[in-house]
């Protein structure tokens, strides 16, 4: 299980304000401390860009290739913000992402297709709406699946994410359970070792109370893992879920390691 | 997910006390503390009873069953301890347990059969050695459930225990990963949907780093869990692990409960 730092996000405020005032410092420290914290990689979650969104993600990307060489994920709906991201990156970017949404698949596909780059695909409804079960999100990725085959997006180059949805949902429990059988149903149902994506946070917004948050996240996250998990999308920074993620990837990761590297 | 205590043990010094003098209270105390904590079984570890196994084990059914009604798990090598405690004990107790060693099938496997109780049958050696990996115990299980069937023992009857090994072992992990594996897989392999056990507190058996030894429980409990299995054995009085395992089973639960429910 590879772990991707969801904290380089415009929804925080020091990030808000660096993109604002084009200061690349503010992002800079975050990814140097993502990857001090041990992240395989780094989503950059721009929001929508409506206002120059070229321009804003080039930003974002030379800034922080300028401190590290981890994989980039560029998280955006904004097509136009996504392929200039692309052009600005020096190593291979991953698209987050795709969904059935008709302007997705207009606008995203094409170009994982004609970069070849990984695509991240959401089990949502073209309405963009959540699925209520895993029967539902089954059915959404075999025809998401197809229409990246279609397109002439290479098999390994899907990962697809089941969608994790806050536990304070009427149904959140129900969800999370669901969230888990996808992941251990997907191969088995595409014929193919399809990657999968998951983002722990999802799971705790809105919530308050730390400690049952923690709790949640704590419990989910090895749950996510023995199921199969290829990726997760965590706040890398929170010290407790990192341990528990990287303890996680020592009961699932296929070489042997020792005990003592358990802490 | 049902929670079984493993904290009845002879092993502890207060309860080896308290059979040296047959004196009920510190089981019954201890028994009490289980309930409370939630488990939903109680394992009664005797150790083998060399002297006087049927008073003995008789003493602690009828202490344990004095104070609570929780099933009860009869937990010796001693068949006749084994076969007394049946008979002393108000409802339904399990047999822990059997395996491919010849003593075992030649005198707990019947006792099964006559009595129609639930077996826990550990994937060991004829030897009583641990196998190396997932392949192996697999082949075991193949072979204790067929004797099981053939003694006539009925296949809901069958719990199976893949053994958990110390994580300070050499190959630690590996087989960590392997067992689950084996949960994963038994029912497929079976056709039949068997029962499930496995014991935590082998896990850090010998470790003396307590945070780590925390980490590891707490992130191998969930990922037990996810792998399907139905009978945890733990120590029911650690606050934090039963906290834990409390979350699991709200996340791998067929009913729905709400995110209040966490804590």
């Amino acid at each position: 299980m590879r772990l991707i730092a969801d904290n380089l996000r415009i929804t925080r405020k020091t990030i808000e304000i660096a993109m604002a005032e084009k200061n690349p410092l503010p992002l800079q420290a975050m990814a140097k401390q993502c990857q001090l914290a041990g992240a395989d990689g780094i989503d950059i979650n721009s929001g929508p860009l409506y206002r120059d969104p070229e321009s804003r993600m080039v930003f974002m990307v030379e800034a922080v290739q300028e401190v590290t060489r981890l994989p980039l994920i560029l998280d955006t709906s904004n097509p136009k913000a996504l392929k200039a991201g692309l052009l600005a990156c020096n190593a291979p970017a991953t698209l987050n992402g795709l969904s059935m949404e008709p302007s997705k698949l207009e606008n995203i596909l094409p170009l994982a297709a004609a970069y070849r780059t990984d695509v991240i695909c959401y089990l949502l409804y073209p309405n963009g709406h959540v699925p209520p079960d895993s029967t539902e999100r089954l059915n959404i990725a075999v025809s998401l699946y197809q229409k990246c085959l279609e397109a002439g997006v290479e098999p390994d180059r899907v990962i697809i994410d089941p969608v994790v949805v806050p536990l304070s949902w009427q149904d959140g429990l129900f969800q999370a359970r669901e969230v888990l059988t996808v992941i251990k149903t997907l191969q088995e149902l595409l014929g193919f070792p399809v990657r999968t994506i998951a983002g722990l946070s999802n799971l705790t917004a809105g919530a308050r109370d730390s400690t049952k948050k923690h709790l949640a996240e704590q419990t989910y996250l090895p749950m996510l893992a023995a199921s199969g998990l290829s990726m997760i999308l965590m706040n890398v920074l929170n010290a407790e879920s990192i341990r528990v993620a990287r303890t996680c990837r020592l009961f699932s990761q296929e070489s042997i390691f020792t005990w003592e590297m358990i802490g």
